[in-house]
């Protein structure tokens, strides 16, 4: 393979997903550390925090009471970064004035969730079971089809599942959102600032730069190559391959992909194609749970700690053309920062802001350690 | 003013430099945090530290010992990104082939300088004077003048400016390079690993993402408008608005960018259109190093801390047609993580990395906050 080379010499990655490239320097894991250290996170947490707003039963900032529920709950943040009903700001266009062009702004409306994965406060994704995790991709299923557009082709997809009811009156939204986005932070090293396991789900009238720019090149794929797309053409090769898999199932492939950023970066993809969470059936819901599972499973079990990352699913438009709802790829990134042990991370800093991003070992040998790490998680064997 | 209205409702706002948008959501700082504390970096380090590998008189890795300098010092990085030399990567070009498309990758060479501000171990460059600070804006010219390409206009430019010795034998490259990226990653936070004052030189074969986009966008701007530079017409607006003014000399604005995405983000933009630093005279150079001075003491003062902060220069490119060359207007960046405290930071992570950046207070109320913030360092009242 001419590809050998590669973990050798620097060289550039094209992202065709992103349209954008990233330098990989091999060798450069070799220099010392002497900068921060992350606090390896703590596994000593109770079950139940009576301070978490987060936890079944307790009160959250603006007076609300959870229910006791037990195993998601899903609200809406106490502190949005949309909202749905603001003030409009239209501002006259005038393209002669410089204003216009250099200062150009547009209000945007939206709803915010936060859901919870599991009662238990001191519990991680990485703790449940496939089982135990389903209900989160159901719940993530319901809140993105109580939000599709009635004009989507997405919106008449009716599978044989079983949605259980997610505790949450969805009321139908003031306006039509363009785009869901549903993601996690997990650890305090990405921002994260309640480790009762949960994520969030941002709802908006506009469509957020990464998924324009995802949409563009896999628009651009399809016309260019009559018709398939072109995360289905890359799990193909990559399953092919053989290099960068880190597991599969019979409706995933998790790859860390030949353009990650990120020390571990994974990504999962749905080996057909789908569009959308409504596209799967029971048992392909199932196996997207598992895959999750086995993901963060070994991110936990590479450096014996609660892996820090950021993660979220990327899908169709909640609005928009038939070309672009069928360009869509169903996937879900991971976005890792540690990189040699639970204590030092990877910093995308000067470089990688003001340039490119860079990383340091190849996402060959990435893969091959998350392969290895797989099975019981070691906290499970510690007790 | 319509403007008035962005202080209380989440919008987005565009970006044209970079041609992407963020969203902005003022009311979102009321929020409480729970989450990570940065450590409040020590300002109790010594002048000199015998185990810095930057300090005068010292021993590095790769063996070399460093000069007694007295000012600034510049070597090869020991631990390079990018190398001078390396074996070839060319794979064959198929475009029937999904490895050709899919798996993209390109050799890249270059060379990676770092730089050091001060012989001094416990100084910033908030500590210094802006005469002080002349010498690392002289040596940053007399790099990047040794890399030009002989065939760039601004090889040819000669100003009456008496570039002092780097201490550096700046030995023709193997190789034109095309980009050179200046930068500094200051603090633990933005993952620097020696506090000794310092910043790093990257050159490269490739023309990295950032860089490009920003052309790209100049070009075009350039092109619709007559020959005019997109930060040349910007930096005119922000000086009849007066909204997000930090500071102004005869040569630079600072300002807090219409579309800052880091809580207290600002840009040095040179007033006049100068495509690189050989463009500036001398009396030019002091002004840029006053720009540069009052940044970073405003910062340390903002929180009574040593702030910390990526910044990196944009420029013309090594080599480029004429119409690169004659789009870039110069201008830094300087992209600070800390938000309300000198331990709270923003974190740019799951919606920022899937979606789209989002900030928390306006530009306009941190260019106020930093406005107010000039005058004497904090720790020199303190002595
Ligand atoms: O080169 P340094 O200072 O060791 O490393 C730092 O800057 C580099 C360039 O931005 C980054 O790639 C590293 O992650 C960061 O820790
Ligand atoms: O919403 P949270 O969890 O309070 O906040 C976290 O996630 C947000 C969305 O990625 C970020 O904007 C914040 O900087 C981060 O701390």
């Amino acid at each position: 393979m001419p590809e050998q080379i590669l973990d050798d010499i620097s060289h550039r990655r094209y992202n065709p997903l992103r349209g954008t490239w990233l330098l990989v320097s091999p060798h450069r894991t070799k220099r010392p550390w002497q900068g921060q250290q992350e606090s390896a996170s703590k596994i000593t947490l109770p079950d139940y925090d009576p301070a978490c707003y987060l936890c079944p039963g307790n009160k959250r900032a603006q007076g609300d009471t959870n229910p006791k529920y037990t195993n998601t709950f899903v609200f809406v943040n106490d502190y949005s970064a949309v909202k749905e009903d603001q003030a409009e700001y239209k501002p006259e266009e005038n393209t002669k004035d410089l204003s216009s062009l250099l200062l150009r702004a547009e209000s945007v409306t939206g709803k915010c969730y936060v859901l919870t994965f599991a009662p238990n406060h001191n519990l991680t994704l990485a703790d449940l079971s496939p089982k135990e995790i389903l209900p989160v991709v159901q719940a993530w299923t319901e809140i993105y089809k109580a939000h599709l557009s009635p004009d989507s082709p997405l919106a008449k997809v009716s599978l044989p599942t079983k949605l259980e009811p997610i505790g949450l009156s969805l009321a139908a939204p003031n306006a039509q959102y363009r785009w869901m986005q549903i993601f996690e932070n997990k650890g305090a090293a990405m921002g994260c600032s309640n480790p009762h396991p949960h994520g969030q789900v941002w709802t908006s009238t506009g469509l957020p730069d990464e998924a324009a720019q995802e949409l563009v090149q896999q628009k651009k794929y399809r016309h260019e190559h009559g018709g398939c797309s072109l995360l289905g053409d890359y799990a193909k090769l990559e399953m092919e391959k053989e290099e960068r898999i880190v597991f599969q199932n019979a409706t995933f492939l998790v790859v860390c992909p030949w353009w990650a950023t990120w020390p571990f970066e994974v990504m999962i993809i749905s080996k057909q194609h789908k569009r959308a969470l409504v596209d799967f059936d029971d048992e392909e819901k199932q196996d997207f749970a598992e895959a999750i599972a086995e993901v963060t499973r070994r991110y936990d079990n590479l450096f014996e700690t609660s892996f820090p990352y950021s993660s979220g699913i990327h899908q169709a438009p909640l609005e928009g053309t038939d070309e672009e709802i069928e360009a869509s790829h169903f996937h879900m990134h991971f976005y890792p920062p540690l990189l040699r042990s639970a204590t030092v991370r990877k910093f995308l800093v000067g470089y990688e802001l003001m340039a490119e991003p860079q990383r340091d070992i190849t996402p060959e040998q990435a893969a091959a350690r998350l392969r290895d790490c797989g099975g019981t998680l070691y906290r499970k064997l510690l007790q």
